[in-house]
């Protein structure tokens, strides 16, 4: 039985996650890569290496993240947040989001510990989704 | 230790999984979903029904298919297969990616198994990604 979720439900599906598919558009089409995120209110967090994604985002600020839970083929939910992409800055706020990226993924490498230290360094970009709508679908 | 796989060993990451994370693009933004998928050669077989993934790559044929295989933060593969969307309208033809669909994935519900005995049943569509190149990392 497929069921439509509410955008609270689809929510939840989110909040449940931990590893998420990012969705962005670089010139040649869509491009998706797994993230680990953490999920605030209608705000997502993550961080990233520069890259194809970054490089894309910055040009395109329109992203989405999907979030699945699969039992089997007949039990699973999907859920997808739209939103746009802002990178995030200051140093402070970036301190304060790696570090609860940190506390979400405490096997994260040394390397990204090492950021916690000297959050302004500028080879990890920190990052933010405001996210504007959520869908999501249940099987089951 | 990260290592960028060539084209081939990103193709392996590809055949060895089941679920995948199709990315389009539609007009307002990049849209993701799972879905369940055969590779053959160059080219990625799957089927869905009519909907907002298969709108969006009706308009722009430009999709990726993202497959990973996560153990955990420190170990991880992901491939994407950047390619185009192609119906497949051929009774005949859609009668057999769906029958090889349905040897993968025994657990498919009755309804898809309805499909094949009515591969012409309007309500299904059987496409393919004509893949164009692969790309892929491997974290360990």
């Amino acid at each position: 039985m497929t069921k439509v979720l509410s955008e609270n439900e689809a929510i939840e599906v989110i909040k449940a996650g931990r590893i998420g598919r990012l969705g962005c558009v670089e010139q040649e089409g869509p491009y998706v890569v797994p993230i680990n995120y953490l999920i605030d209110g209608r705000e997502i967090y993550s961080h990233a290496l520069p890259g194809k994604k970054i490089d894309a985002m910055r040009v395109n600020p329109l992203v989405c993240l999907q979030v699945d839970h699969i039992r089997d083929d007949l039990h699973w939910s999907s859920a997808i947040a739209f939103g746009k992409f802002e990178e995030i800055r200051n140093p402070q706020s970036r301190r304060t989001v790696i570090s609860k990226l940190l506390c979400g993924f405490p096997k994260m490498t040394p390397v990204e510990s090492q950021i916690v230290q000297d959050a302004a360094a500028p080879d990890s970009i920190v990052f933010k989704i405001v996210v504007d709508r959520v869908t999501g679908v249940l099987e089951s």
